[in-house]
Order: C-alpha cells, then structure tokens, then sequence
C-alpha cells in the first residue's frame, strides 16, 4: 500500500489515478512534513479510511478522492445491467458519504457521480464505468481550473509586498492543484509578486505548521509560523494587510463553515481593520443551507486534544475536553466571498444567488 | 536536586524555603502533569535556572523566587561590612534580573530586597541576611493575603454558574496560594459557587492544558481544556460569561501584557459582548510604564513552536517562525482590573493611580 516517490513540487499532485486506472494514489498528508509517502489505495474501504483519518483532507481533494472511490467501487462490479449497478452505486455511495459529515464536496462529488451514471443510462455496463471514470477525471480537471480562476480572482484584490495570514491549509495538497486560498500566493509568485505569509499553526492537528508551512517553503515562498493565538499580535503589528482562508461549507446568506479558529481570526481581522476574504469554489457553496446555523459541526477526539502527536501526555489524565473540528464565520465578518466565477460582496443572499 | 514528595492538592506550594532556610523548595512546573517533582535550589545559579526556563513562572511565584534568590545569594557571602555584602548584594539582583525581561514582578521583588537591605544600615552583616530572609519571607506571605483578596474581589463579579474562560496559567502554582485568575474560583467553591471553567491550552508552552487544567481537576472544579482557536466557538455557543485572566505588567493606562493570546481573547470577548476581567496584584501595575507600547516583549525560540513536547518535529525544518511570549492587551478591551485593593475600571488612568 506505501510508496516512495520522487516528490515533484512544481507540480504536487495529492489525488491522482494510476495509468491501469486501477489504483488511487494519495499523499498521506497525515505523515507530513517528515515524511512524503503516496499511498496505493485500490478499494472503497481504503479510500473510506483516508477520508475519515485525514490522509486526504481539503474539501475539494476529498470531493476528487470520493468521486474516483466512486468509480473504483463500481469497478469490478459483476452486475450486469443497469439497474444492478445502480444498486451498487447507491451503497458506495452512502458509505464513502459517512466518512466525514461537514464538508460538502464529498456529498456534491458523490451526486454528480450519481447524476452521471443516470445519463448514462441506455449503455453497457463498461460503458458506464468508463463514463464515472470520465467523470472524476473531469471534476479533478475542473477543479485545476477552478483553484485557478480563484487565484486569478483573489489576486486582484491583493497587492505585492502585504503580510497575508492564513488558517489550516487550503493549499495545493488540499485540491487538485494551486489551492484556494493560497492559489493567488501561488500565481502571484509567478508573476513576481512579493508576499509574506504567515501562517497559523491550526490546532489540534497541526494542518497550518504541517501541511501549509510545507508546501509554501517547498515553493520558495516567504512563510512564518506562529501559533493560532498570535494572529492578534502580528495583525496588531501592522503585519498583515489581508486574511486568506479556504472553507468547507458556505451557506446561501455567506456564514462559512471553516476549520475551528476560524471565526476567530475573522473577529481580530474586523477589530484591526484588516480585509478577510473566502476563497470558495462554487461546489462549496450550498443554497439549500440558508444559514452557518443549519450547519452540522464535526467534534472530534479529546485525544487529538490532549495526546496526539506528544511525547507523553500534555493535559491531566481524564480531563474532560471539548474539540470541534470547524466553526461557522458569521457573514458580517466576511468582507468578500472570492469564487471562481467572481467575487460576491455583502449582501451574500443575493451575491452567491447571482453566481450560479 | 530532585526530591519527589506527597502533593497536597489542598495546599499547593510551588514556591518555599525549605526548615533550614539554606534551600528554595520549587514544584518543576515544566514536568507537569506527567511528573510532580519538586526541585532544591541552594544557589542562585539553579534559581536563575528555574526562572528562565520557566520551571518557576506566574509574575508572583517568579517574584517570590527572585526574593529568595537574593537572600540565598549573600547567605553565604564572605562580606564583613554593609558596603561589601551591598556590593554582593547588587550583583545577584542584577544577575536574577537577567532571567526574564518582561515580568515586572522580578523586578518589584528584587527592588524590594534591596530597600529592605538599605533599611538595615547599621546592623550587623548576619542581621542583614536575616532581614533579607524576613523581607522575603513576607513577599510570600503578603502575595498569599493579595490573591485572597483579588479572589474576594473578583468573586463579587461572578455568579454561581457562569461558565468562565481563562487563558494560560494564573493559578495557585504562580503564586503563594490561590492564584489570581483562579483565586475566585478557589474562594466560589469553598463557598458552593459551581463554575464551569474553560482553559485555553495556551500554545506553545501549554500552561493551560499542563498547569490550569491540571490544578483545576485536582481540586475537584468542573474544567473542560480547548485549544486557544476554540474560544470563539465556545463564546459564541454562549458557554462563557466572563473572561478571567492574570497579567505579568500592567501600564498606568491599563494595558496589559499577558500570555500571548490574551488581546486575541479579549477582542472576541469584546465581540460577543462578554466581560473580560484581569486580575492583577499591584505589583504589577508599573505606574512609571505609561502605555503598552513601553513593554518590551520577551521573543522565545522557535523550537517550542517546532518540536518542543512532539515525537517528531511539527513543522519543515528551518521554517521561519515568529514567537513572542507576551501580548499587549489595550485598555479599551478591559472591562475592569481587579487588585487587592479593589477594582479599576476605565478610564484606568485615574481608577489604577487612586489604588496607590
């Protein structure tokens, strides 16, 4: 299931389908940065896992991973009609959905595998199979494209020299290429651009030191580290000139869902007058979700809290422990919304309505 | 060095001198919660030692420390007139002085020791030593009276069944007894007050996951740990009706420098309309520091953000990392300063200046 690979920054690739169209293969983000390793994952269990533990994370990444778990878990299906593999396609379905509750790529990857497969109707077994497999390519490819035009997007409302803070990793690792919010760090790169990042450590696991530390030191991009509670201190300092954070869920009147703390830098960002903007791919906004208060919060591990990645144990045996995996950024707080058919402003009920 | 000994819970101690005034007797704050060690300092070397790298800390424990430091310093001193054992006695207090640069209570504490060595003028070389062990012995005892005092003053504010957040470590092992943060919540339960405590872990030395959470639950009090980016979720869920925190100096305008995070607490506090209290001693109320911006803040290594307490480092190795120690709190996001002598609250100018 391990592989070492050359790893190739110009060009990290965290979700990609082998050439036999066989084999997932994932960097397991869990093991960075002391180690890259690809992972060669061939059933939907093995895919349910790395969704679940992390090993592939960023909401459009696991979108990506589900949808080819989509198609590998038909794969080898011996049914021989349509409707036989239908009714397998629903139980991959349903089981790749339960792997993590909040992000919403996962479930608008799996639909739009599920529409596919009904417009297929009328073909051969193989030829439905082929057109899944067509169809998680196209939404990887799309979502190149669309990590791109965010970029493009966010750009514009940046200029070269400011202090950018980001929270958690809405990177290159965490889509199909270039990131969300960090796609404008990256394209501005190529063009010259001078930025300085800061980057939030992102408690409990780490996602911010780990994973966005990593890739952007990888890119000769100028990053600094700090823990989650010294964004008030270096925004105070005249640090930072705008926030950037990814997201995983956005409600129809704007409030984003986000890693947990996120929230909290939008406040210190509005206290200190400093411009927070959302980078959100349109399969993340949900216009069925009226308000961040519809939005269902993972809690996670008190062990993630209190032992993980430690030594020995860094709180009091039995301490009672309360780790919410995101929270919800209330829309006045969020001074644009930047996608990759534009950049919706305030009022967000009707700004993310004219998008689509 | 090292002496392990039965912990009474309801007596904490981490600061004394040991029956035959030759040894200070120090809880390794460093090794807790895995290791309750108490470590016998009997030079000023060890004390200097202690205090840097934070086995002693809280400003009051620390002042505490450096009084005992300086007594222990002449103790054995080879002096035979008051002019010899002053100039030993400048010496140690600048050498003790050197070990942490922004806690205002080490220098209180050393400044005092030497007024009560001028005081002694006149006496013999063995008198002064033994009024040196007196002076400090009363730093102690007084700090004992004005946590319990800050407690009174402080529980005024509360409400049995409040849920309060505290940030860092402002407990009884930063002080003679009590704490100053935590003295309410000692004082509410003696008199059957139920809080429901938060503790910011308070990255990256974990004072609040290793020392807060670890002395709350000894003590029995309802405590649930968080990573610093989950205070804004809990405020906003409504779980916090107060903000409790201690502070290393206070400037005659009220600024505060505290743990770093405290301004990021506040500023949410201030967002979700909830009181944000700091509980000072007066000795940490520097009248001759008028604003924030004359605290020099203390910038720590990088490696406590990196790899301290982890397996493995956290973050790619040679990262840039930006790590202070402290933050500045301005005035406007206290809702009032609580001291032995009562409570201040703005414009702060006026209200600290009337306490002296």
């Amino acid at each position: 299931m391990l592989e070492n690979r050359q790893f190739d920054n110009s060009d990290i690739q965290s979700v990609m389908l082998d050439d036999e169209n066989s084999t997932l293969i994932i960097l397991d983000q869990t093991l960075l940065p002391n180690e890259k390793i690809f992972l060669r994952l061939t059933n939907q269990n093995q895919i349910w896992e790395a969704i679940y533990s992390l090993r592939v994370r960023g909401a459009p990444a696991i979108g990506i991973a589900a949808a080819y778990g989509a198609y590998l878990g038909i794969k080898e299906s011996k049914a021989e009609s349509y409707e036989q593999l239908y009714e397998d396609l629903k139980k991959v379905k349903e089981y790749l959905a339960s792997s993590r509750p909040t992000a919403v790529n996962l479930f608008w990857a799996l639909d739009r595998m599920e529409t596919r497969f009904k417009a297929e109707e009328g073909k051969t077994v193989d030829e439905i199979k082929n057109a899944l497999k067509d169809e998680a390519d196209t939404i990887r490819i799309e979502d190149e494209m669309v990590c791109k035009s965010i970029g493009e997007n966010a750009l514009s409302l940046l200029e070269s020299g400011m202090g950018i803070l980001t929270h958690c990793n809405a990177g290159a690792i965490a889509t199909a290429k270039y990131g969300t919010a960090l796609a404008p760090i990256y394209l501005g790169k190529e063009r010259g651009y001078e930025f300085k990042v800061y980057a939030d450590e992102t408690r409990p696991l780490l996602q911010g030191a780990r994973l966005t530390a990593w890739e952007l030191n990888e890119a000769g991009i100028d990053v600094t580290l700090i823990c989650d509670n010294m964004a008030s201190i270096v925004m105070k300092e005249g640090r930072i000139q705008a926030v950037l954070v990814g997201c995983d869920r956005v409600a129809a009147n704007g409030d984003t869902a986000n890693k947990i703390g996120t929230s909290g830098v939008a406040i210190l960002a509005k206290h200190y007058r400093i411009p927070f903007y959302v980078c959100a791919p349109l399969s993340t906004i949900d216009l069925k979700c009226s308000t961040g208060e519809d939005i269902h919060i993972e809690l996670r591990s008190n062990e993630e809290v209190t032992s993980k990645w430690y030594e020995k144990p860094m709180a009091p045996e039995g301490v009672e422990v309360y780790n919410p995996c995101f929270d919800v950024t209330d829309n006045i707080l969020i001074t644009a919304i930047v996608t990759e058919k534009g950049i919706a402003y305030p009022p967000y009920t009707k700004s993310l309505a004219e998008l689509f």
